[in-house]
């Protein structure tokens, strides 16, 4: 069976009965069906808005990946950016643009990655659109609260923080090898909801980014808003038990996953000089934290220490 | 020059330049340039979204249709549920997928087109996503706010509520005739914001939707939502002065295109049985209102008075 064996009012209802199965939210007054999805935020809160699209043939291919997965990442991805800012989930909406000829099961499947990680987070779907087109691509636009003025942002860095990283660098950067070796990608990053939300109001706090580009490009994104430097301690970027052998396996060099790899989804933070310590802040975050390098005054005429990520041009 | 010749963070440089050009809005809080957006609403109002993409092939032709008029139409497309909604814009976030060999000409028509009209009403550019794709498509988000518990709906017109609608039918569909006779498309919708937002508030509203699909497809979506149906009366439909006469050149049926032409965006709304008549409405909502038709109940047993629109698949 094809989507266009269900016609655009039937694939919207079949979206709309698999939404509604994977559960609603505290925020959602109207969700899928009218024109438009009507939430309500707390009387204190800032609304906080990210949108994401993946392409199939450039961020996901089913022959590295499981639709579900591919459903899975579409949506971490966008949930990443809330997670960068600090802001509980109030909802997401998709934008699918298809070909007619796609599969339902895989349809289907992509949804159910999405949904179930969206369960997962707090994160119902609250509507979107559907679109007839040469390709497959999944566009999630994720909408959030924080109380308000205590958002993360990229431009709080300041000379002398600290500088912190949560979990685990690199594996995507090597799932992605073994697929182009002919393996699968089983690998699922979970947005760091609760550690970003930690973060929110902790004393000492100074800027936050998610990885999306690679350490390095993100890192550069700090300096940029922030205007500073970073000094990166390279030894202490953490890594899973084993990584160095199973790099060598590929035939990949473990400091350049490490740094350049992209699509980590962890969060890169600074905070003031004194303050807890990884200990004490991986109980509070509810994740590990590394720290990985300080920020430093900018040389003038310098430029930013930027080392190269993904890029889509 | 191409796209590609910018490369990705040029290019997000260059929407970021031109979106600070056409000016920001009292909501924004963060713009372009951290992970998210952060807007601000009114502490007595719910947030409203809507995200509506545009695929090239499917949605817009160059040789039909200017870039900058494409542009203006994939921002009012998505600008038309925040009108049916009865709500005021805050924002827009563009997620651009397209071909790394676009010309840089072609996109900046483009990016015109829709900062001109988010300008025009009150929706500056906050966000985004630029990602590579064989196709080119614009998938605009758009956020506004409404006060609490007063949007318009699709399920709450009544039997015995009169229906009206603002402007004028059939020309976005005579355009498209003219356009497959070697013509060019030059007429622009603006969405109907002001008449939204007069609605809202208004004593007896009923029910509201845009007319994207087609006026007897979006009726049937209100028959639908609010279990009534309709009974309309064709000999008002609006039109232009001229309508028969242009629909003629081209070999087209006024009534057919009045009926079941797309992408009008004009707003389709009920009112309880008493209250004000065309003149007052038209002066109220700032834009001709004509009345239509009334909504009576719905036989048991009897489904809706559909009639097909524009149908993705």
């Amino acid at each position: 069976v094809r989507l266009r064996d269900l016609g655009e009012f039937g694939l919207i209802e079949r979206i709309a009965r698999a939404a509604r199965r994977a559960g609603s939210g505290p925020a959602v007054r109207i969700g899928i069906g009218d024109d438009a999805a009507l939430l309500r935020l707390g009387a204190r809160e800032d609304l906080v808005v990210s949108t994401d699209a993946r392409v199939e043939g450039v961020h996901f291919r089913f022959d590295w990946q499981s639709p579900r997965d591919a459903g899975h990442w579409a949506l971490a991805s966008a949930l990443s950016d809330l997670a960068a800012m600090g802001a509980r989930p109030l909802g997401a909406l998709l934008a699918l643009a298809t070909p007619p000829s796609l599969d339902v099961a895989v349809f289907d499947a992509l949804l159910r990655g999405a949904l179930s990680l969206g369960a997962r987070c707090g994160c119902p779907l609250v509507g979107g659109n559907v679109a007839r087109a040469p390709v497959l691509s999944l566009t999630f636009t994720v909408l959030g609260a924080v109380a308000r003025g205590r958002a993360l942002r990229r431009d709080t860095a300041r000379a002398g923080d600290r500088l912190f990283v949560t979990g685990r660098l690199g594996e995507t950067a090597l799932a992605l090898r073994r697929a182009e070796a002919g393996g699968r990608i089983r690998h699922r990053p979970v947005p760091r909801l609760a550690a970003g939300r930690a973060l929110v109001g902790l004393p000492g706090v100074g800027a936050c980014i998610d990885i999306s580009d690679g350490l390095l490009a993100d890192l550069g994104h700090l300096e940029e808003a922030s205007r500073v430097a970073f000094e990166l301690d390279r030894a202490r970027l953490p890594r899973a038990p084993g990584f160095e052998a199973r790099c060598a396996r590929v035939g990949a060099r473990p400091d350049h996953l490490l740094a350049a790899g992209g699509e980590d989804y962890e969060l890169l933070f600074t905070l003031r000089r004194r303050g807890p310590g990884e200990g004490a802040l991986s109980r509070r975050l509810g994740v590990r934290v590394t720290e990985i390098g300080r920020a430093v005054p900018r040389q003038p005429g310098a430029g930013a220490s930027r080392a190269r990520g993904f890029r889509h041009f």
